[in-house]
């Protein structure tokens, strides 16, 4: 709860009208895309520059007033959540792209860029920044970092820790640091970014950050296959990676497929229905390319891998098919679902999944379960749909009760509870499932040295 | 200097032949290829297992003396330099590859392996371990790790940084930590795996990394150019770039050449002399690849670019030209060169350049400078050559003299006073050209918490 004199004083380290405490901004800013916490924010801030969010962080270190960072609100695991009475720093207004960089092949933008905005800007100079998934409209560039925020194109550009080559942040005592410069290579000591990147706002906030961009992709083709037997999928991953320089191989099931499907504004890809699908992506990076992938095609029907399939013959039938994938987040959204967002060593997956299967069918059996994820990450998204009738609390209870089986698989497997969503709230609880006692306690202590008095986005990681 | 009893009991720690105190041992163990530094160690040990390890780190925690980790010693920062009576702690017993992951296309080995033992053993499975340099039949894929080891192939594969999926590390306090587990994805919390590298032997010793493998490269041709100015290369490096993908872009000077070619094992790859070569590399991707090169070898040429040129004709001619820039470095070590390792970002190279050769022109007229480096990734080696008749004493401090005017214009860039060789000894000094001293304070910081009693490789990097 902000006193009178404190929300004055705010006043005057921004501008009264980029202080915002109505019902209707603390409610939207106070919120993660997360839905199963009840936000309570005391006010809204809306800085433009670094100097004010410098000042903001010494405010709030003099105050002891906790601060949790804003950007798209796009996570799914409550990094960005203030329930307990937080000033929100929304970066919104610091939006600005300062530097294009075409030689190097950089950009240096604000934290608050758009991830979308960012994707077409650098496409309009002729280069490509590769990361990429359904919420690029919204998320912004300071939550991807802060997140280390995955996607649909992982399996060839890697996480977003792989684009960052720069990153100016403000620390928890309102220390300002300019991280790596934007340099291809400096081995000058301990590399602080990389410990930033991932760290949900929980040792300062990132203002701004210098991004590599890569040569645009040749012409995408997209393939649609129709796969019987979940195991299957990475036999056909196997086959297909070792000829292809694949940019994205994704699966889902007949079930999410379906949920995609009644919302009206896709087709079902081939007659043909299945238990599993894949997506995959490639470069037409060679006349023959075509060629070489309807033959992986035709093998891995031969081998029985799988039934049907389509190959994308234009830029907009393969975004239609991308469709079927990127789509399934949205359409299951009305269900409240909940979610374990699982990783394991890709090799491991077959045996992981089967046993995973296993532990969903007898432990939901009154819940639909929908699957998807990156196989080729070894990354599975499954989805628990919320009945209608059932209140979300107790929902909430019960899956919870189910995690102990899950996440004593994704242990016995020396796997990540929370392959790219993080940790945040929502998964605060289960951190030693992928993380020692000795790396909490040291993570803790890592914390307290970038943020001594907790005031950064505390509650949420450790 | 180590008491009769503490040596007996670390002859029982591990066993008494792998504790050595002789002469011969103490002076090969205790220095790296830096030549500025008298060895002092107390002895070396040659622990085989983690299990060793821990309890030699406890045991030095218990007695507060100080441990120095040893790979292949290739360092050029005196990064694995005893010289204040530490214990070595040499890797090279713990060289075992544990295990291939061919579908997840990683591979798991102890701390000691030689870095072509891993290159060859991957390309026996049909994978590539691409982080390559000079150095790689010597040194160790701990040292790697631990000093993010970059070298000849950065502007496609990046540094040893970005092959690390999994580390095992033992702390300064002899905990054992298992980070990321070879996953491709985990974000659960803040990656001390990239905190441990670059972090040279500072917090903790690696005894076993996951890294990641890559499809090995189609049939690789090499071209070497002559250019006659500087600037050039950087418009040279554009041109190629956006047309094919480069797996090297070297550059060297005739200087450097001359000193190649005076060891009468390779010949000059054509008539033509210049001031300055470039050596690329590319990938025959497809059947015109070789022909789209040279066609930008004749635009380069009608730039007045470059002069002369030739494109390996067989693998092993190719490997021939790749002597003239690889066997640089050892033809130079007599001279007992003092090395500056710098870099900006790649599109401030020229006037970088620009102003270097005007300061090194100034200040060295009594030295021969010798140019190369990897200026795809803005990366130059500066090396200054030792007159015979000069003390090596009065050498160095001539050139640490010149390092003021040659840091203070990399500060003025925002560059990295070590791009890939680290800070070690040799560089501790000049920390503070790349990193501010908010970050220094943390950096050490950081460093008690691993390393509460300052026992892991002390003097060095903080």
């Amino acid at each position: 709860m902000l006193a009178p004199q404190q929300l004055a004083e705010l006043g005057r380290l921004l501008a009264a009208d980029r202080v915002a405490t109505d019902t209707d901004t603390l409610t939207r800013y106070g919120l993660d895309w997360t839905r199963y916490f009840t936000p309570d924010a005391a006010a809204v801030l809306f800085p433009k520059t670094v100097e004010e969010v410098v000042a903001l962080v010494r405010w709030a270190q003099r105050e002891q007033f906790a601060l949790v960072p804003s950007g798209g609100r796009t996570g799914l695991s409550g990094g960005a959540v203030a329930r307990n009475g937080e000033l929100v720093v929304s970066f919104e207004r610091m939006n600005a792209i300062l530097e294009l960089d075409k030689v190097g092949r950089t950009v240096r933008c604000q934290a608050g860029v758009i991830t979308k905005t960012l994707q077409e800007y650098a496409l309009a100079n002729g280069l490509y920044y590769p990361v990429d998934f359904a919420s690029s409209g919204s998320s912004q560039i300071g939550g991807n970092i802060a997140t280390n925020a995955g996607g649909i194109k992982v399996v060839r550009y890697g996480m977003t820790r792989e684009w960052v080559v720069g990153l100016k942040v403000v620390t928890g005592e309102g220390e300002v640091l300019e991280l790596n410069h934007g340099l291809a290579k400096n081995n000058t000591g301990y590399d602080f970014r990389h410990l930033f990147i991932g760290s949900e706002g929980t040792l300062g906030f990132i203002v701004e950050a210098t991004l590599r961009l890569a040569r645009p992709p040749a012409e995408l083709a997209v393939m649609v296959l129709a796969v019987p037997q979940l195991a299957d999928i990475m036999n056909i991953f196997n086959a297909y990676r070792d000829k292809l320089d694949l940019t994205a191989f994704e699966f889902f099931s007949e079930q999410a497929l379906r949920h995609v499907l009644a919302r009206g504004t896709v087709q079902r890809p081939f007659d043909e229905a299945a238990d599993y699908y894949v997506l995959l992506e490639f470069e037409k990076i060679a006349p023959d390319t075509e060629t070489q992938a309807l033959a992986l095609f035709e093998y891995c029907a031969e081998q029985g891998w799988l039934v049907d399939g389509v190959l994308s013959q234009s830029q907009q039938q393969a975004a239609e098919l991308w469709r079927l994938r990127e789509d399934i987040s949205e359409s299951i959204t009305p269900y409240k679902p909940y979610k374990n967002d699982i990783a394991v060593v890709v090799s491991k997956v077959p045996a992981f999944v089967a046993q995973l299967d296993e532990i969903l069918a007898r432990e939901y059996p009154q819940f639909e379960v929908v699957w998807f994820g990156h196989i080729g990450d070894g990354n599975l998204h499954i989805n628990v749909l919320k009945p209608e009738a059932l209140a979300i609390d107790d929902f909430r209870r019960a899956c919870e009760q189910v995690n102990k089986h899950v996440f004593e698989l994704v242990r016995d497997f020396n796997g990540s509870m929370s392959a790219e969503h993080g940790v945040g709230l929502l998964k605060h609880d289960y951190l030693d499932v992928s993380r020692s006692h000795a790396e909490i306690r040291l993570m803790k202590a890592v914390k307290s040295l970038f943020d001594p008095d907790g005031i950064m986005n505390p509650g949420k990681l450790v």
